[in-house]
């Protein structure tokens, strides 16, 4: 037996070194906490969220060979921490993060109640309720305002009632905002999503599609923040294993949704104006994400939370101009036009 | 009597001329109808805030001779309306906006509490309460970083409760928000409006400018917006009539407050770098509005509200970088010391 240990303790090492090579940090965890617990849903989220976070980092890198991703790790008192990386100035990105967060620790019934879309009451011993929450965020604002903003989300929670039952649940999904239309784009982006979604059950994307439309809506604007994608969130049927292979279908669409877009557009010209309708546009983003967004709003009131992880989904620059409107029939006024009625991509 | 009928006429004749030469456009509720309530508060109310606007317009205009404010007027379906002056992309400022607002209808009784800050409850027949609000409202953003952006507001309540009892409150206030720190001009905008405050109440300088303090905190930064001012909401003693002496004192106080604080810097050299900091300090203008502002948020929640006035308070571009931090004993730093620990600048 000692020579299979030595074999299998070798074996061991050899993964965590390659998990090591592949990640873009340790995991918060820890390599051999998380091989401990391997079984544990929880851990192979964990392994899911980096393996993501490394592979788009990876695959956007290699799109922008003047830049690199910076790697910030950062502990959270109260229990956790995370993995920034962020590509800010390059010559495809403007602002480019991939953030990892796995949190543990108290939260106020309250607090918890607000975590879920349902908003489903939990029952507290002693008013705390243990918990832990997970995933991978990411949004990348590029230069050329012909390569669209992407923003992906995927993320796991875990909340322990005072009579020992826990309580899990998955969010996420994957978004466009393209600042022109370009329909090729467009359906090539929610085709991608919509097989993810299709291997599971084909009632998802339809009902993810329409979910992220009215999500990412900016209602005193009366306009979507872009041309939507999929979201869900407080998912906890079929399954704990089957909506963890849906998220980890979705997880690796993200590189094939985005990648083949940026590729096609980034060495496209451009002029000052559509620069201009860009950073307009970006103005739209900052408000979505300081007004409505639950997940940066939560941030942000959350104590111990990382500010600089939470608006790093906020662009490099922003414009604001008092009553702009686009000509009629202009390129601006198209997407304008899809942001108020949006379309149907794939059928 | 006919003599004298014929004289009074055009003298009221006269007076509406003048007034309409004064202001930026018609008032909201006629001159006629003003002329007619003369008396009451909240047409003399109206009068000093379109006072305020064109004091204030012209005084902008004159230090920036390239540019000249657009005028909007526009009516709210539920009741009343407004005048928007904006200046955009002028030589010495960026974006300037200064706002008339004079609104009436029916507020739920949880709209109606939302709007004092002490959230009294109000009762109201029907469950809805007839009420009516205005004000002047304005944020300056100057294009040279030396220039610091200015905010003002000054505004007027009434609601009516199920018994007839009038309430009556009003709220307002003048900040500063620097790029850099500049003592001297900090002295003299402080000092300007306690002047302003101590011909009515020695106690109200002190107290306001706290108010000023607290309420202008991005509490996810720990750091104000700006250098403060003076800010006070609710307010409804001693008497309707001190009271709005008060708000005539500050509206008065707001040219002589800044001016000369333009007319100082409008052509101090800077160097890129400080135009750089001063965007990313727009950023964090952006992020207290549309994430604190109680005005901002009520607006845009508000069905019926004009977005574009309301939003007029972004400036015309903002910056947000990941992990910026100034260097130690910078002028970038010294700013930030200010903003996290609120200084006292007269006595």
């Amino acid at each position: 037996w000692w020579q299979q240990a030595v074999m299998a303790a070798s074996e061991d090492e050899k993964e965590e070194q390659e998990l090591r090579q592949r990640f873009m940090a340790p995991p918060v965890s820890g390599l051999r906490e998380l091989r401990r617990r391997r079984r544990e849903l929880r851990s192979r989220m964990e392994l899911l969220i980096m393996e993501t976070q490394a592979e788009v980092c990876r695959a956007l890198a290699a799109l922008d060979p003047g830049a690199a991703f910076a790697v910030d790790t950062w502990e959270r008192k109260e229990g956790g921490g995370g993995i920034s990386c962020v590509l800010q100035d390059g010559e495809v990105f403007e602002k480019a993060g991939v953030n990892v967060s796995v949190v543990s620790g108290l939260l106020s019934e309250e607090a918890a109640r607000q975590m879920r879309s349902r908003g489903k009451a939990l029952k507290a011993k002693d008013g705390k309720l243990p918990f832990c929450a997970m995933g991978v965020s990411s949004v990348i604002h590029p230069k050329n305002p012909h390569v669209p903003t992407m923003h992906f989300n995927y993320r796991y929670f875990e909340i322990e009632e005072a009579d020992g039952t826990k309580q899990w649940w998955f969010g996420g999904g994957t978004d466009l905002t393209p600042t022109y239309l370009n329909e090729e784009d467009a359906v090539h982006f929610h085709k991608t999503l919509k097989e993810a979604c299709d291997k599971h059950d084909l009632k998802l994307y339809p009902k993810y599609k329409k979910w992220c439309d009215d999500y990412f809506y900016i209602k005193h604007r009366g306009e979507r923040r872009g041309i939507g994608g999929i979201f869900f969130d407080d998912v906890d049927s079929p399954s704990k294993e089957e909506v963890f292979q849906f998220v980890k279908s979705c997880a690796k669409a993200v590189v094939p949704c985005y990648v083949p877009i940026v590729k096609k557009h980034r060495h496209d010209s451009f002029t000052p104006e559509e620069k201009q309708w860009q950073q307009l546009r970006r103005g739209r983003y900052v408000e979505f994400n300081l007004v409505y967004d639950r997940g940066t709003k939560f941030g942000l009131l959350t104590p111990g939370s990382r500010i600089e992880s939470i608006l790093m989904s906020l662009p490099l620059t922003a414009r604001w101009e008092y009553m702009h409107t686009p000509p009629e029939n202009s390129k601006e006024a198209e997407i304008l036009e899809v942001l108020r009625n949006p379309k149907d991509w794939v059928h």
